[in-house]
């Protein structure tokens, strides 16, 4: 099949060899320099160029406006789109302007799939990424053998836009459960008890989670090499909040998470593993876990 | 062994209710009323009274100042220990409170072990609670044979205190889950999403918790019937958010929780399962989960 690829970072660029190894035919288009392990896809002047040698275009781009730009703007895929083709964007992005995204893509007769991903760079490299697809039935079934081919959970959520929203859910849920192991552990260490004893003492009950196993002991162990950057956490936040704000929906608990990473940032933390949220709740308690 | 169990209510008499049936002799004492199935018990007027014809004491009450009435008040156990017995407070409470107290015992010449449970009536009944203990290595190995009575997973986290301090770690985690879930869940449904398949996506991920398995169900079934009533876990907040308060230590997140908890008995939620803290982020958004 003759695929494009806009955004071949550190995340698209795997994800595209695993496209190219499976013997698709591959045009490519990103701000950085051409990757080495892309040597046989075409590498093309523009996102239109991409779009008018593709059937099907995917996009891997860090943010809305990125996205927005690559899609409508000057020499973007909408100039080079004819109807009939199809549209995935991976990006993690705001739900509602991929909803209209989505509905100026129709109206050009082109099918859209928002297919977000969790997993990582080692899940992009492994193929084992988890992949939250929104967009109508058809348009996912044409999209899947690809989906296939980059990730393991591949899950139909809804309609267009809703596999931004359950990515969008994913990241308030790791954000504010890491923000719950923070407050737990180091309100133990400043009582005088052992963490490692205390999260020992809670897994396996109400209060177990992937986040107090893995994260728990990032905490206790202060290892907080990324992983996952708190910078982009935010991000993914900010689309959280952003939406809220727009759908009239109050997040009380996501803002506060928000303004702890925000304190983090202001310690220089911006590429510190998220789980140093940690460093927020010890920096105002004077306490460092230990 | 001569055991006495002061506070016999819903907790206390299924889990005095397993002493007894292990063959030891037991006086008891509570406000409510003699519990039927503790009727080869001793039913004494008055916490002095029990610990007079004990060796070892064991409270099961609702909060700090129960405790602490009970300990130290008129007629309370202090007035009759004699050194080397052995006080295990089981209930919920301060852990700064509980450091307390254990001096105090500890210059009565009197062991002590704090060891507040998680697992509900139903595994108080089935004797399958989680105990988290706190307090010397001696003291501990001497209520350790009754713990077996009562519970399954028993961890020893520290001195004094350690065990209120892994409680309040653990109710402080649920609850922070709990609010993750709920505005994830609300967001989802607010965006058009379904929030069902929204949680599936989820499952197996990073976002992973008991929280979102059992509580993500109930908040999409509607099914608030306690379970955990939110008025029992405010006061687990409370006694975090207090025992921060004196140590200086800041808990954002954990203030989040108790107010949403709190927007919930405005509504007349304070007998509702802690799940319904969902139905704080409803309110505020006009939306339920559909």
């Amino acid at each position: 099949m003759k695929i494009g690829f806009i955004g071949v970072g550190i995340m698209g660029a795997p994800m595209a060899g695993h496209l190219l190894a499976a013997g698709h035919e591959l045009a490519i288009y990103g701000r950085s320099k051409r990757p080495v392990a892309l040597g046989a896809a075409t590498f093309c002047l523009n996102s239109r160029e991409v779009t008018e040698k593709s059937d099907t275009i995917i996009l891997m781009l860090p943010n809305t406006p990125d996205v927005e730009t690559a899609l409508f703007g000057a020499d973007g895929v909408a100039e080079g789109l004819t109807p009939g083709k199809l549209v995935v964007d991976m990006s993690s992005i705001s739900p509602v302007a991929t909803k209209a995204f989505a509905a100026k893509l129709a109206d050009l007769g082109c099918d859209f799939v928002d297919a977000p991903v969790s997993g990582g760079e080692v899940g992009a490299k492994q193929a084992t990424l988890s992949i939250m697809a929104g967009g109508g039935a058809e348009a996912f079934a044409r999209a899947r053998p690809l989906f296939e081919l980059m990730g393991k959970n591949i899950t139909h959520v809804g309609d267009a836009g809703a596999g931004q929203v359950a990515k969008i859910a994913n990241q308030m849920i790791v954000a504010l459960n890491i923000g719950a192991v923070a407050e737990a552990l180091v309100f133990a260490s400043r009582a005088g008890a052992d963490p490692a004893k205390v999260r020992e003492a809670l897994m396996g009950g109400f209060a177990t989670s992937r986040v107090l196993e893995v994260h728990g002991e990032r905490m206790i162990a202060r290892t907080f090499d990324p992983g996952f950057r708190i910078e982009l956490h935010q991000k993914d936040l900010n689309n959280a909040l952003e939406s809220a704000r727009q759908m009239g929906l109050a997040l009380p608990a996501t803002a506060t998470g928000q303004q702890l990473f925000s304190a983090c940032v202001a310690q220089g933390g911006a590429g510190w593993d998220h789980s140093a949220l940690v460093r927020a709740i010890e920096v105002m308690g004077a306490h460092e876990i230990t």
